[in-house]
């Protein structure tokens, strides 16, 4: 079990897209969310968009490995593909926020996280802007977020900064590669 | 620190070698050792082949980081290089045995210790016999050692079982690029 996180902005969604190119049997674990998609994002492929209700019904039935509510939306988990995937002992890939990050690590502590920072702040800024999908005050909100999940890189396995998305890359399928010859846990 | 160990006749010393072709910035810690030197064996490349006079002055100096007394022979790695590479930020590769693992691990706990397994024990006897280069005495001990250096594997970070060269080296280059991401020991 593999969890890729960082603040939003840092190129994780690409990275996470290439990683799958690369890695064929690698189980790609699709969150639900209560929120509208983004210009470029494929219901189904990167996202599962949900009503509310349906969300919280599935919170009730203890349906998730994870879900937090970020920015006034719901994300989440769905627990039962990844049951499955593990039981047929694939590597499964989570691209989740930290506050999830840090729950799939109290459930399972042999999971492998890691944090994907940006080579700057400034970067960061930038290309969340350049997003331009989202009200000036959700960019806002957004930044403060990003700002606050940085410090948390610390409490990760490991920690790539996604400068240059090629190197990223290779350091991202090194990590996965070398957990296949881990003793115990990372 | 890269710590590279197994019982002899793993491979180690050929999997080090297309390792050192392959990351020319990896500092290779050259062992002591008073044991004379096997065919096709580069002094002062594979070892430094010393008397045990000047083995035992070095140990009462306190000047290995390691040191052990394998098969009759004493086997040591000397602490002034290592000391040097890590304080310029190198990588340092260590190739010992499973008593200097141990010693290493114990002194540096974010050292890497990756255990390198035959795949099957037959075919270590068989990788044992073909070296041809000592008594059958000799032999029988060392595959006596051999046996029980195996069980050791669990106390390592890493194994990886050295079945075809080109897949364990893979293996160890993603293993040694991944350790450039932890944020903490292994």
């Amino acid at each position: 079990m593999i969890i890729l996180s960082g603040p939003s902005g840092v190129g994780k969604t690409t990275l996470r897209r290439r990683v799958q190119k690369r890695i064929a049997s690698l189980a790609f674990s699709i969150s639900w969310t209560t929120r509208p998609p983004r210009p470029g994002e494929k219901p189904d492929q990167d996202y599962y968009f949900v009503a509310p209700s349906r969300f919280e019904k599935q919170i009730s039935r203890g349906g998730f490995l994870e879900w937090a509510r970020v920015h006034n939306d719901y994300y989440g988990t769905p627990l039962p593909p990844v049951r499955t995937w593990l039981r047929q002992g694939r590597d499964v890939l989570l691209d989740i926020d930290v506050q999830g990050a840090r729950q799939v690590k109290q459930k399972m502590p042999e999971a492998v996280s890691v944090f994907i920072l940006p080579p700057s702040r400034q970067e960061l800024k930038r290309r969340l802007s350049r997003r331009r999908t989202e009200s000036p005050q959700a960019l806002r909100l957004r930044l403060r977020n990003a700002e606050q999940e940085m410090a948390d890189w610390i409490l990760f396995d490991y920690a790539v900064i996604n400068a240059e998305i090629q190197a990223s890359l290779k350091a991202l399928l090194a990590i996965i590669q070398a957990q296949h010859y881990r003793v115990s846990g990372p």
